[in-house]
């Protein structure tokens, strides 16, 4: 059996942000979860086979004749659901752009170590389910009840401990009216990875927060302190710092590397004269008010495309004067609230959030 | 803008197999094309999303309107076809296992520089489309034309040549009653990713042969010298070796990882006791005979499913009395022409039809 040239990382116990090669562990992460290729930025709604993927244990395989949904927990009228209840309730279909918090987080340094994202971890889909508002209002909150927890039947271990995978949502969040309880992604039955026969989705927030093969949600009177809520994902300066939650998507602006690639490098060639630059932008905390894009360091601003949702990416372009020779071309978003993309990465301990420029060099000739 | 920590690769023009660690570039192409999870091994069909996926350059756009398929070069009667044209013909469907040349290729030591597939570069899908070969009659092949060139709509740079997509068939093998033109997936028009709105589908053969995006097919009368069928796709002892033409599958079983996994490791915890393995088994050269499960080193006959297709991998099962501690599965197949996976992986120049033995390293608790 031929040990693998590539070097092992460090135990799971050790996992210290590096600055060393990638490792075998991230490759093996690499080769399971998939970025969206950025030429599919040219589709409103992403080809759901194209939307990125991140699992954090196995897919699991769900039979939709056993499968229920308990709602429990502070409740006054505890039930359990099949698919079948489910779909029979009021249907909603909202285009959501969901993003994976861990985007970006392979262009850090030190390079915390976990699925090595560059910046592709994005998609935008049509999610068709049922609002999950009123399905909690049924249920019948206790006074104390202060958060959701959402568990789904993926299981395995991280940070050394045992766990289906949970997350919670504050009641102001999970009471929202745009959150769904989803069982169609693009007008189809959600595919396995995608959390067949159900999910939650949150428009809005990054993916983790969007638990996929929902299997129960449960009122409790105290946050949530499962492995996936913290410390996992909150925006840490080291290992003991408690940090602050990762929630909402931060602005960002992909654009679609003009032009041909090299097959290794992915270095594009852009014919001489004029290409137009097209990109998408979004925000979870905001509407998108503008995109810029930089040709050699020098700012100018995109056209916007009309919205398509409230939770959708939205669409730019930029008509560029391509000039012989090597550019770099770069775009940023900014949105409502006033926030807009870095130009140096937000560097943190399990790097998230990373929102930084997208830089991609051309050759014009 | 932040330099990436990751070391970068030699300049594309040397791009000699390395021991040194993953580069830049290979997680670039880990991050846009996908492997298929291993757990998805327990669908006889892969949900269209989880089949691997490889593209050389990037996913063309391509409008079902204007899209038309030339026939022509050495045939007398040359035609283009509309996509109504070809979905008008006779239809055929043929469940049938793709596998990247490349998959098994970041096992080599040294390691060629490409896409690092591990194992899972696989897929088995319902291939929808009409017989190449009647089409070919019709077209009438004149007595000089000894192969037939398929050409895609996705154009880039490799191996320092700006190409379209191409490779050929001898005619023995395009005449060959089962092979597709395909517009058609699981039963649903082809995803962008997959060759929209039509490609060919060559069962037996790795998957570089199934060209995507499909233009022309051409009748030459010399075999086709195009950069993606020599040098590329060849098994080499070094750069200046011609070597011979990778051209079938290689027989290979993988099996589901059983149990659960920890996020970063991958490593696999199961419970003590009856644990039933199960896994696929397909060869391009002749039917699978048989598939045999080791455990620390100890080989024993697994048992087989009923074949799905002559073209499609076959399931197998194995129970394995699962006793406390640290254990090693693998699993090989053997097909009717003899052929029988290796446990040292077979090199070559460009890390083509590594059908190494899978290792699963376990801890029973």
């Amino acid at each position: 059996m031929g040990a693998t040239p590539i070097p092992d990382a460090a135990p799971t116990a050790t996992l210290e942000p590096t600055d060393g090669p990638l490792t075998f562990e991230e490759l093996q992460l690499a080769g399971r979860n998939r970025g969206m290729p950025l030429e599919a930025l040219r589709y409103d709604v992403t080809p759901t086979g194209l939307h990125y993927l991140l699992v954090h244990f196995d897919i699991p395989y769900v039979s939709p004749e056993t499968w229920r949904l308990a709602i429990g927990g502070l409740v006054s009228n505890a039930a359990s659901f099949t698919l079948s209840d489910i779909r029979a309730r009021p249907r909603r279909t909202i285009p959501i752009t969901l993003e994976c918090a861990g985007n970006g987080r392979a262009r850090l340094s030190p390079r915390p170590l976990s699925q090595p994202w560059l910046v592709e971890a994005i998609g935008t889909a049509e999610w068709t389910g049922t609002e999950l508002a009123p399905l909690l209002e049924e249920a019948g909150l206790a006074p104390e009840a202060v958060e959701i927890v959402f568990t789904g039947a993926d299981r395995g271990v991280q940070g050394g401990e045992e766990h289906d995978y949970a997350r919670s949502l504050t009641l102001e969040e999970a009471l929202r009216p745009d959150v769904l309880l989803a069982y169609e992604m693009n007008g189809e039955p959600l595919p396995p990875q995608h959390g067949f026969p159900l999910r939650l989705v949150v428009p809005g927030w990054y993916g983790m927060t969007s638990v996929k093969w929902l299997t129960s949600i449960e009122a409790v009177d105290e946050p949530f302190g499962g492995y996936q809520q913290t410390p996992a994902y909150h925006y840490q300066r080291d290992a003991d710092d408690p940090g602050e939650p990762v929630t909402r998507m931060r602005v960002r602006a992909l654009m679609i590397p003009p032009g041909i690639p090299d097959f290794f490098t992915r270095h594009r060639l852009v014919d001489a004269g004029l290409a137009t630059l097209r990109g998408r932008a979004w925000s979870g905390y905001a509407p998108i008010v503008g995109v810029e894009v930089g040709v050699d360091g020098v700012w100018a601003p995109a056209a916007m495309d009309p919205p398509i949702g409230d939770f959708a990416w939205r669409g730019w372009s930029f008509d560029w004067d391509a000039r012989l020779g090597e550019h770099e071309l770069t775009c940023r978003a900014t949105d409502a609230a006033g926030n807009v993309q870095p130009v140096e990465p937000p560097w943190n301990y399990q790097g998230l959030g990373n929102n930084l420029v997208q830089r991609v060099d051309v050759t014009v000739r």
